[in-house]
């Protein structure tokens, strides 16, 4: 499979720089914000950007291996939490409408039969992945077929007018199918990247850990993103895959939520690495591996707040920052149009500034 | 001066965690927005907290210092960001607009005459303070008169409906005094908390140290807040300090932006220790000071993004954070009301696992 995705053409970051720099504020003083707003200019290669009809797409997928205890939540939870994004009561939905972000849950492959309903895209794949300890999760057709379907949702997005897409998962036992991506595609070990998920104790972890390492036993660490999806699931981590690289060709804001995500990302990038210079990182969960995640993307994340719910969370609570920073860009007013001066005082050495206090005279308050 | 203001009541703590431990996510999994939700309720003392008509404050002033190089930026970009402010083309008034919060520019002493102005409030105690170089920046009488102004202004937010309230300032000189005053009141080492404020150069630092050392070689370095404030000023800080503490005699949730809002802290905690939990801390910034305060506190920043802009940025930029924990709390279905599991499976040894994975027989997926 081919994705058509260039990375941003870099000729305006001067220009850009030059319009940063001349808001009525000292340089630099927006901190990462600054470095945000160019990178947002860059993927839609203008000085004026503007974001528009931002999107949450929540994937949602159930994993053969959850059945074998690499979660503390029993199957079911992906569904029920479907019927509650479906009704608004997650966090997601909360943060979502705050924000002023839109939000589809799109069924990759939960084993469970919704119907049709209102928010809900039907793209199911399956009743869930093969377990992974017994037999590749995924045929090599159906990765295919999530990515492909995964693009063309970040296509009809796109067409819709969206420009800027967070992405998030629901899927009982994906913590354990990210570490195992990780492992493969990030070349981490296996324990560093192994977390606790939804809670797991510590005999929770332990027997993740071992039961991940069985997996790894089976059907080793392969490096090419295709094979590792494959071995390893989800669907709705390839669909998510698919849905950044299509949302990359689109030349759309990524807004990157966490370990999950980050590890359909990893996938993503392997088979197009331009897609990274589209990514926002949102924040940067307390899950393990997603530390590892970032560090070996090279990227830092905006927020640190501790979470590890998922569901796309961080990418909507990071949203307001994003727009922050293309608004800053777009409304602020410059030194000269303001009549501020952006002339720093004349450099003076501390021998010459002595004498001057000393000769102030009287001084102005009272 | 005496402030009246009482500890958040926290009998309703218990209540408050068993309703954020039944919302639909995993125990904790929202992270230190769980904190907030749980602190806001205890200020509000209720088991549904909203933020109502959400407001900052700007507190503008010159400094007598200021004209002795401790700044990189001429005294007449204070008056001049005034106008700015009023004009709505600063960062503060980009990002209240975004965040739907008002905001208010208050002349504490701006070394500029304004007129009367839409926005802008008139609570101006001289044309910027006295040269604390050569004597105290302020008397004794206008110390107070700064704390009972803002004082007042707390009080006719809240009679206005207001419930939140962040904190911003201008003021050419102005990092200068706070450095002054966290060395006071957190009895830091002059260096470590003299920073660029809005970008000196290495020189231009080491100048401003070398006069900061001067200031303290004459006015000391007291521990009493009145008289810390006095010595240093400014007459926006000790305005500032005074609107907090009659914010926190108001039970409003107090934000609390960068290094020179949280100098004015440190002054009205000096005055009443319990004004700390009413106070959400916005940022990190990227003045050195600002980290020391914060440690010296013992609170941790929501966000960090190397800001070093002033004005309230951070408190503004926080805002939707803040908003987002009330939201989950009020917002969010129950395990219960979404019929959602929320009981963990029940955990089995590693070994009783393996032999449950191997019966599983076939896989779910394909």
């Amino acid at each position: 499979m081919h994705f058509d995705i260039l990375p941003p053409d870099t000729a305006l970051a001067p220009a850009l720089q030059r319009k940063i720099d001349q808001k009525t504020k000292p340089p630099g003083a927006l901190g990462r914000l600054e470095a945000l707003a160019a990178q947002i200019g860059l993927i839609q290669g203008t000085l004026a950007p503007a974001l528009r009809q931002p999107h949450v797409c929540v994937f949602a997928g159930d994993h053969g291996a959850a059945r074998a205890g690499v979660s503390a939540f029993p199957q079911e939870v992906t569904w029920q939490m479907v019927e509650n994004f479906l009704a608004g009561g997650a966090a997601i939905n909360v943060f979502c409408r705050q924000g002023g972000l839109g939000i589809t849950v799109v069924d990759a492959g939960v084993n469970h039969d919704f119907g049709r309903r209102p928010g809900l895209l039907d793209a199911k794949l399956g009743p869930g992945t093969a377990n992974y300890l017994e037999q590749p999760a995924m045929t090599p057709d159906s990765v295919r077929a999530a990515l492909q379907r995964g693009r063309e949702l970040a296509h009809a997005l796109a067409a819709n007018g969206c420009n800027c897409v967070g992405f998030g998962e629901m899927g009982i036992g994906n913590t354990a199918a990210a570490a195992l991506l990780t492992h493969c595609l990030a070349g981490a070990e296996l324990a560093t990247v192994t977390g606790r998920g939804t809670g797991l104790d510590d005999a929770g972890l332990a027997r993740k850990l071992a039961l991940l390492e069985r997996a790894v036993a089976r059907g080793g660490q392969p490096r090419d993103p295709f094979a590792a999806l494959a071995e390893y699931g989800g669907f709705e981590i390839a669909m998510m895959a698919g849905a950044m690289l299509g949302a990359a060709e689109r030349r759309m804001v990524l807004l990157i939520d966490g370990f999950i995500v980050t590890a359909a990302l990893l996938a993503a990038r392997a088979i197009a690495p331009a897609i990274l210079p589209y990514c926002v990182f949102a924040h940067r969960s307390q899950e393990p591996g997603h530390r590892l995640q970032l560090t070996h993307l090279g990227v830092e994340a905006l927020m640190d707040l501790d979470l590890r719910l998922g569901e796309g969370t961080g990418a909507a609570l990071a949203f307001p920052l994003v727009q922050a920073a293309v608004n800053f860009l777009d409304e602020m007013a410059s030194f000269a149009s303001a009549g501020v001066s952006d002339r720093p005082c004349i450099s003076i050495s501390l021998e010459q500034e002595v004498q001057r206090t000393d000769n102030l005279g009287s001084p102005l308050g009272h």
